[in-house]
């Protein structure tokens, strides 16, 4: 088995379309290849702020709630690369990006290495964490190839949206 | 200066549309990054036949009217990817493929290594040549870090899709 990554901006927006738009699968030759910059301060800051996108290429999913290999078929482009990106709310007791595992139904991801800063003109807009899913139950669980890298805001990035306050449900 | 480039999917095509299409700039994130599979099979193959794409994603220019800085802004598609890609009729004389050079107004285009195939599906469907732009005149021309990947359907190819003989105008 290769390694599969799954590829997570996170955002606590809890907004969710009325008609889930379906899924897109690009025209030969183009890919969806966005670079770490791109993911903070186009993607996600937008979802964040609650402006439109050109192109709905992220659904919202709660990754919690899904195994890693259910994931794929959630994604809202189709395509042969083994990377599928998502929107998903961050529960509270979560928000301060520790240690903690963050469970499934069949095991949990764990966090590797250290948070690594995202770069927009020179400062720092967000946080990119690599996690591992392990199945089973920790600490005995077993290591797996799925690799989940999740994107969030700086708390500074947060406060020039304005959210930061206005919208409690914005939790980090 | 980084080392550029200039993608070439060959056909001998002469049909341009009657009104150019606007240049279209990808939402972020995206990329036009085709593999030679798709290169050969989808883009060029459906420009010979006559069918249409999905996506139009490629201009039609005369290579060796235009010199490689200018090549650019004749992109349909504007990307800050270093990489062009374009149709473009080959002239009978230069359609063995062989050492010949492809003058421009300022210089000319020298193959370099040797063809490389293209596979799909395990059958050779096309054939990817690579040149680099010299400036001046040959044998005395400059190397210059323009580099150009030609790619042409294989003679078999074309009497798959049934234009080898019906349209003169294809030549290889």
């Amino acid at each position: 088995m290769g390694r599969e990554s799954v590829f997570l901006p996170t955002t606590a927006s809890t907004t969710v379309n009325p008609v889930a738009a379906p899924p897109t699968s690009l025209a030969p030759g183009f890919r969806f290849h966005p670079t770490d910059e791109e993911l903070v301060i186009y993607y996600l800051k937008r979802k964040v702020s609650g402006k439109p996108f050109r192109f709905d290429a992220i659904s919202e999913v709660d990754i919690y709630r899904s195994e890693p290999g259910d994931l794929a078929d959630k994604s809202r482009l189709k395509t042969r690369d083994q990377e599928w990106y998502f929107f998903s709310a961050l529960d509270k007791k979560y928000g301060n990006g520790g240690r903690m595992n963050r469970a499934t139904g069949k095991g949990y991801w764990k966090a590797t290495g250290n948070d690594r800063q995202v770069k927009h003109e020179e400062r720092v807009v967000g946080l990119k964490k690599t996690l591992v899913f392990h199945s089973g139950r920790a600490p005995d669980g077993k290591r797996t190839n799925w690799v989940m890298h999740e994107y969030r805001l700086t708390e500074k990035e947060m406060e020039r949206i304005g959210t930061g306050s206005s919208q409690p449900q914005v939790r980090f």
